[in-house]
């Protein structure tokens, strides 16, 4: 057991504060990882506020991990002391159901073991996230990052970067593809970097006028002010493929509109409201709405290594741990371009 | 100019009467047809009361034609006299935009020539549909009817038929697939019969315990009473494909708990309400809703010759012409098993 200090919270309306734990022992085919970095996800958020009821304390929130391999078990292959690799959502899964069979253990019939507020798959044993300095897991579920990678920008890659990866990829976007990505936030800066990457032609649909820019930076080739209702007249029928990135209750159908036949309308968002659609929507143009849940671990290994190649990491705002409760509060304003992700070294010295 | 008798209405308050009208003379690329039947779609009733507005009267319903050729144009191809043929809710589209390159004419981006209540291409010349003796379409949107098939129960392929095979085609819907009908109406009936055929395994989805009988008889191996909600929790997640054939408003989002993972739901009907459904009914499973609207020329054919192959017809109450308004009355009453066919000879003799 090794003794780990955490950065976390015992009860929904506390503050985040430090905490210690212990880590299990290493056993045959577990890596330890000395955490760098680790990512601000809004459902951290909602999680260590309880906003999605059933959560439980203490909580050490984090599911966007990067750091070094410290020690491997005996058992382990493919990874080697100093390696830099990275843990997201998902610490472990039954993997024997038909999903984790099929790389889809985000779907695993029996639940994932979440990397926190869940439990491994004794169902007993709490997870604990990565507000920490270090982690034990599962060889199956650790990352290889590549190594060109600049650490505090790869790790939003652990759950932002897969959350809009997964969807372009199985709904097939190729290059010269129409697509477009709705809201401008920690997703969706990542969808449009992909998605450029991937070498569609990508339009930022974003509320803010004052996002264009950066939009045009990460790679989005246009601009259309969703705030205006005449953009929806202008862009009917245009996209193969809409990400929609929103959190916030939206007008679903008037997105639908701006697709093509058999374009597709994928949500990674989760409105508070439903959305309401008529069926003439669907039926006139043989159009899908479709929602999408992070992605498996093969997927996400895929997801860094295309990164790799392409250069990508995440827009980032590093800080210290101190600055946790503040960050939480940027991001529920959406004041960061685009994830906080907190120095680990600064945990590490502390306390 | 051949002048022809037909059932038409004068105005969305009148009943059908007798009318003649004249067809275009026979063009080179043209084929003649002696009707033999037409089946009543629910939708002629719509547009004959003038349901979905911009009705044009006066009004030849009928999208559902089958007959005989009886004279062709000098550079027709694919049709000699007497052959068996079938004309659907299209005579006509632009033949040129993308969608219609593709063979799928009902997406045709000017909008097709339907049947009836629409006009020709040039915008100008109205058409005028089944309820008649005699039509003459351009060769390209003639089917082959099979000539082993019975004629009357042939009819309801060229609508209710093409509309329930074309999303399990686009679909891929398989031998083995677990594949949920919802309504056994006119599209039902055939959903549940082209699904058998596709080797699927099919559960009938129905308000109505009375249906159970006919439901396996056309080939359902399941039955599920969705007046009861504990259907809704005993085949979660069981389908991997829902075929929806309901106009009423109803509760999309129940039917899509009962899809599997990846599972796809498509509507058929057109509910008067949207469909409500909450982001995490997509997400959590990937699952998608759509819609499908007929199908392209080339899949009638293939529709109609799969048709053949199988011995499939629609079950049908032939009337004389005379009774269509009570057939109207009994369709908008679900009173028939499972769709009315007018008996063309009863207007030909008549008068």
């Amino acid at each position: 057991m090794a003794r780990t200090r955490t950065y976390a919270t015992q009860g929904p309306k506390l503050p985040l504060a430090p905490f210690e734990i212990d880590r299990r022992p290493v056993g045959p085919r577990d890596v330890a990882i000395e955490i760098d970095f680790c990512g601000i996800c809004h459902s951290d958020i909602h999680q260590v506020r309880d906003e999605w009821g059933g959560a439980t304390f203490p909580m050490v929130p984090g599911h966007e991990i990067v750091g070094r391999v410290t020690r491997v078990g005996a058992d382990v292959k493919r990874f080697r002391v100093g390696d830099h690799v990275g843990v997201g959502c998902m610490v472990d899964s039954c993997r024997t159901c038909p999903p984790c069979k099929a790389d889809m253990e985000q779907f695993c019939q029996k639940g994932a073991a979440y990397t926190y507020n869940s439990t491994e798959m004794d169902r007993k044993t709490p997870t604990f996230g990565g507000y920490s300095t270090d982690v034990v897991v599962s060889e199956k579920f650790v990352l290889s990052v590549p190594a060109t990678l600049d650490m505090a920008g790869a790790a939003p890659l652990l759950c932002a970067g897969i959350t809009t990866y997964s969807p372009l990829r199985h709904w097939k976007v190729k290059a010269g593809d129409q697509v477009g990505v709705v809201g401008l936030g920690g997703l969706g800066h990542m969808g449009v970097k992909l998605a450029a990457a991937m070498g569609a032609q990508v339009t930022m649909l974003s509320t803010s006028k004052s996002k264009e820019a950066d939009a045009r930076r990460l790679g989005a080739t246009g601009f259309a002010l969703t705030s205006d209702p005449a953009t929806f007249k202008r862009l009917a029928g245009k996209f193969d493929f809409i990400l929609d990135t929103i959190s916030a209750n939206h007008d679903v159908q008037a997105y639908m509109g701006m697709l093509k036949l058999d374009g597709a309308l994928v949500l990674v968002g989760v409105p508070p409201e439903p959305a309401s659609i008529h069926a003439s929507t669907f039926i006139f143009g043989r159009k899908t709405l479709s929602g999408s849940l992070i992605g498996g671990i093969a997927e996400t290994q895929e997801m860094l290594d295309f990164c790799g190649q392409h250069g990508i990491t995440a827009d980032v705002e590093v800080i210290p741990v101190e600055k946790v409760d503040e960050a939480f509060e940027r991001t529920v304003r959406s004041d960061v371009r685009y994830r906080f992700v907190i120095d680990i070294a600064s945990l590490r010295k502390g306390g």
